[in-house]
């Protein structure tokens, strides 16, 4: 790719950008797009234009974003949200103080060296261009010109490690200040049992009952057994099916009514398979019927399950939260395998399946998923060849002789030839986080918070590895493997000295990310256009309506990792190649801008973890810049500069960085600081209503009166605190 | 050595044993001696015989010790001996179940081979004997026959597996029982605080009150801020000094009046350099002066300590068990670097200085401590070589010319010649446990007996790696260093091969220990004679009489590393010589024994940990039995066994014992589970003894009723709880 296909491509970026920005503003102006641009402000009860302009300038939003303060976005979307912005804001910070010295220094320097010409040791695959003048490739070996760019990249380091050390007591006081709220908040009351030992001649509430009371006799409140709930989740599910079923059933009836037949016509359907075959009947009759036939099964159920299924873990809550904060944090029973005492995670987030997972099946699935993970990691590239191989052309037409037809036509067998294996890997990459999320899951963590963060670190690492690493280094690795072979240290040199020859590849790829990802997020045109094509064809009452517009959370499993991506590669490139700095503060200056936009109108989030993602975010940005660091070392080897070992107090530098911030702020992430918890609350906290958010819904009666039921598996205790305030 | 001069080296042992157990059973039987024999029994009170027999039966004691029980050890001597008793007997059920089985199977195997005789790949220097014919190098290379050892080596580790888990197990119970008894200990109602930020507008007492007030309203007690007791110890120590000196003083005026003078001789002393020069004074006079004049000095000095001393350190006292228990293992800020809550040591065995160390401060100085450990460790032999270099007969000459006369004498020169190096070595073993323990007290541990654990540790490596490694590779070593800078992994042959010709070397040097070692802890020779000295020529008072009897510890810093010593040599040689075992199994049986009387009327506890030092003597164990496998294994590579592959799950099988153990069990040592703190106290605590009983002797007032002198550093809050009781 020569100059000036370059500045097409970023100019045709630049423009699909510029005509989303504009759909967007059109197609946000229209109230009936309200569900796709504004559900989180309607779902929050607010109007959707109140306080916002409705002018037609198609920078209103901008405008909008900016204005907008970190409390409005915790009010509007939570801490997690306003961490993430924390995140954006310090990348965006690094970059821009980087790019400022430099930019200025650095241009100058490599494009006034003589340049290395014809003889650069550095393979330029066409990639040898106005641009690559402008980087450090084209600064003479051994010359003494290499001192700015070491001092280039202390620079960079230096600007890492105060920003992220703002950041990190930044998002330790977002987390505090959270923390300390007066509302109450059921989880902070509450905590995680696990692990409860077998016992003879009790029943598992009296058992978690008795043993709670005696250590906390003042501020036990009432404990809940956690019960295998998979057989109640299937009725719930089918009842609740049915109901949805009934609702639209009554509402095509009444719509049938406005339309032609004032009678109306009453809907049938089909009681066999998928409602094709059966036997045809009236559906609101017949749902009707399914519903009170399940309704006393479902009860009956419910019975049992609390009765009979209660299993080996239960939720204790206590009637304040310095103790429930203390209780996480202290160890209950001489033996760590027993009576494992855990945060607890707020009732929409827990993993309800995993809590009863015992202490050794936890560690030991953690241990297969480790190894799994990093068997996928690494050897990604065989079962895609083996599924490219097992699919060519020739495979498929034995297989299935009768695509034979379509196969022999030549444009379709060109096609297929030449995008075969890019399908495998593109179905793999899209599977991938949902595996990695599942594998996560597996693990036995309970909560979904917890499992979308150790999800996101190892997507992180995979497309650290593969992407970036594997881009870079990937057409030279195998000519050059026997090198490695005999030596093993030459990794590095390797990866840095393929690197310069990869830089406009990244550079397109950065601004292909944020012009058209950034555009497609925020004019939501494959949501719109999935709205309006259910609404036309699918929705039948209101309650279909909203989930057609339910829009979802940031989605911080693969939002993060591709963040991180791109923070890698600037990174890596950032004194190498300086030109990329402006392309990374604008990835990070405008995904601010867009999702600013999104966080206070759009996405909804599923959980709320008090920031918990922060520390994530830490560690894998220092991995970056770690990984910036080893390879300008080896850069500076390539380039036979005899002064390279000055860089070399910069890798521990981040070591002891990281060792500090872990060591400073890290547990206080891992659970509540007394001193934060033992705040002041606004008012006295409704236990019952605290202990019945807990209650999954499968298990809640309708009624709030037949409390007796759930005695079996849920205790109740009349505290003394509670009764003598 | 050859057979029989190692059986007169054996049989000279033990008739010195015999010897020495004579003596003691003479010694003991005399009332003059209680003091050296039965201190313990005297100190709690006991008559040194009651309930023992008086016979003149040299075993009688052996019949005491065996009959005793584990509650007479706790109740003796605390649950710390009672822990050493179970690792004592833990490897001496090891090494009993193992010669059960490998005595009579091994040793008719290796016998009856034909044997690698002139062509054995060992180097045996003068070793080759009549016990080389019962060992493994018996065995012929690749012989079927070494599967009988492989067996062995399972059978062993088998063994070791299971007695470690039972008293991992039984050493917990003990730890529980001891922190749920119901008598009040003081320890369990404190925590020490350290790392207390700095704060504007309030003292520290108002700011430690006020922080743990406000987390624990219901339980928080009163607290104490640490001070710094530099000079108004000094001013104690010599208040001290002089009133022992007084009182010397007048028990020889008291003493002369009753020999010869009716009036008495009133003795004299002069003010100058240790007593020797200046004017002479009456010593009475002179000392009560000093002890008017230094009293309200001690005074005024503690006032001001008190008030203006004061450090970011306190302790804080809690109304219950429980409280105290979780608040150690709470985070209590949410910066982990301010105020820290860890466990309060004992006040006995409180390390005052270290307590105001901060955070940062004790994190360094720990690696700084490690790294010269290390380096003392690996590199120990250069000062002592540098020593010896130094201290040649002709430097010596040189520098102390004086000397010439002496060291020209014949015998003296070849004295010296011969024993000067050695001499620098001994003198450098002697004092490594006391560096040792320096290092880890620099590390800024908070308690005396965490301190020695550290220490113990420190030195196990060291024996292991220079006494039984250094021996056993010693020779061979530097001969063959260059094959091991070619190839690492030569090391693990190099030892294996090198393990047999040492075994006659190690056969003896166990028994020299058990019976002469032994022999001399039960006899108590050189106490006695030390006392006997003392009491004829210094002591005048009764209490320099008791000092000078006054027994110390079990002094687990230098005699534990000694024991593993001992479990590393046996666990190395049992396959490869099972004839070790016998000797293991005397070492420990013997003992048992004698510790078991030693414990029970001599030697009196420094400190109670509850049994702390079990996972260190766990985890050396273990690395024991981990080294004996590697060894084994690289045996069987020399000894070209095809089959050597199936011991490689040994050490992986070591490791995850290691960690189960650890996940299982450690927690409970680092702090206590809630459901013990949890138990009923036999009576509510009376806290002000509990608070006074942590006040440093210095520091306490000589009347109970001056309370207000304490006020400026700790702080009194009428307790809710203790007065709504």
């Amino acid at each position: 790719m020569d100059f000036s296909s370059f500045l097409t491509s970023l100019g045709t970026s630049f423009v699909i950008f510029f005509i989303l920005m504009c759909l967007f503003t059109w197609l946000s102006r229209k109230p009936g797009n309200n569900g796709v641009y504004y559900p989180n402000r309607i779902l929050k009860g607010l109007d959707p234009y109140e306080g916002l302009s409705r002018s037609r300038n198609p920078f209103s939003w901008i405008r909008e974003a900016m204005s907008s303060t970190e409390e409005d976005v915790i009010s509007m979307s939570g801490v997690d949200s306003a961490v993430y912005f924390v995140f954006l804001s310090t990348v965006l910070g690094i970059f821009v103080l980087a790019g400022l010295v430099l930019l200025p220094v650095l241009l100058p320097v490599a494009a006034t060296d003589k340049g290395v010409k014809a003889d650069n040791t550095t393979i330029s695959n066409g990639t040898f261009n106005d641009l690559d003048s402008l980087s450090m490739g084209h600064v003479e070996e051994k010359s003494p010109r290499l001192w700015a760019f070491v001092i280039a990249t202390y620079w960079v380091s230096v600007v890492a490690y105060c920003l992220l050390w703002k950041a990190y007591k930044h998002v330790s006081d977002l987390r505090a200040t959270a923390l300390m709220s007066p509302e109450v908040r059921g989880e902070q009351f509450a905590v995680l049992v696990r692990d409860i030992p077998p016992s003879e001649g009790q029943t598992r509430k009296e058992q978690v009952d008795s043993f709670f009371k005696t250590i906390y006799p003042e501020t036990f409140y009432r404990s809940m057994v956690v019960t295998n709930n998979k057989e109640v989740n299937k009725l719930y599910e089918e009842l609740d099916g049915y109901k949805k079923k009934l609702a639209r059933a009554e509402a095509i009836y009444a719509g049938s009514k406005t339309t032609g037949i004032p009678e109306g016509m009453r809907p049938t359907n089909r009681t066999g398979f998928l409602g094709l075959i059966g036997s045809k009947v009236d559906s609101i009759e017949y749902y009707n019927e399914k519903i009170n036939e399940l309704n006393p099964k479902l009860e009956a159920e419910q019975k049992v399950t609390l009765r009979e299924k209660q299993t080996a873990s239960a939720l204790v809550f206590f009637t304040n939260r310095v103790t429930a904060a203390s209780a996480v944090q202290s160890l209950h029973a001489r033996m760590v395998d027993t009576w494992t005492v855990m945060d607890s995670p707020e009732p929409r987030q827990i993993i309800w399946p995993n809590l009863p997972k015992n202490f050794y099946d936890r560690q030991i699935r953690q241990y297969v998923v480790y190894v799994i993970v990093f068997l996928t990691i690494v050897f990604f590239m065989i079962p895609i060849g083996f599924i490219s191989a097992f699919t060519t052309l020739e495979n498929l037409k034995k297989l299935l002789p009768f695509l034979k037809a379509v196969i022999n036509q030549n444009v379709i067998r060109t096609l297929l030839e030449a995008y075969l294996p890019q399908l495998a890997l593109i179905i793999f990459l899209t599977l991938l986080p949902k595996f990695l999320l599942f594998l996560s899951k597996a693990e036995g963590i309970p909560s979904e918070s917890h499992a979308i963060r150790a999800a996101s670190g190892k997507y992180f690492y995979f497309t650290v590895l593969n992407v970036f690493i594997g881009v870079t280094v990937g057409g030279t690795l195998f000519s050059t493997f026997k090198t490695i072979e005999k030596n093993p240290n030459s990794i590095v040199p390797l990866l840095a000295s393929s690197l310069p020859a990869n830089a406009t590849f990244f550079l397109t790829y950065v601004a292909l990310k944020f012009f058209v990802g950034y555009g497609l997020e925020l004019s939501r045109l494959v949501p719109l256009i999935i709205f309006h094509l259910k609404r036309k064809c699918l929705c039948k009452t209101e309650a279909e309506v909203k989930e057609a517009w339910a829009p979802g959370d940031l989605g911080y499993g693969t939002r993060v990792p591709g963040d991180m991506l791109i923070v890698t590669i600037v990174f890596c490139y950032s004194v190498i190649a300086p030109i990329i700095i402006p392309f990374g503060v604008a990835y990070f200056g405008l995904g601010w801008l867009v999702l600013r936009n999104q966080v206070l109108k759009v996405y909804v989030p599923a959980y709320e973890s008090y920031g918990r993602m922060w520390p994530h975010m830490h560690t894998r940005i220092l991995a970056s810049l770690l990984l910036f660091q080893v390879t300008m070392f080896g850069y500076f080897g390539v380039k036979e500069f005899y002064y390279a070992p000055v860089l070399i107090p910069l890798p521990i530098l981040s070591l002891i960085f990281a060792f500090i911030c872990r060591n400073k702020f890290y547990r206080f992430f891992q659970s509540t600081a007394l001193e934060v918890a033992c705040q002041e609350l606004k008012e006295i906290p409704n236990m019952e209503l605290v202990f019945r958010s807990f209650i999954p819904p499968s298990l809640s009666a309708e009624k709030a009166d037949d409390d007796e039921q759930f005695e079996d598996a849920m205790s109740h205790q009349v505290s003394r605190t509670a009764s003598s305030v």
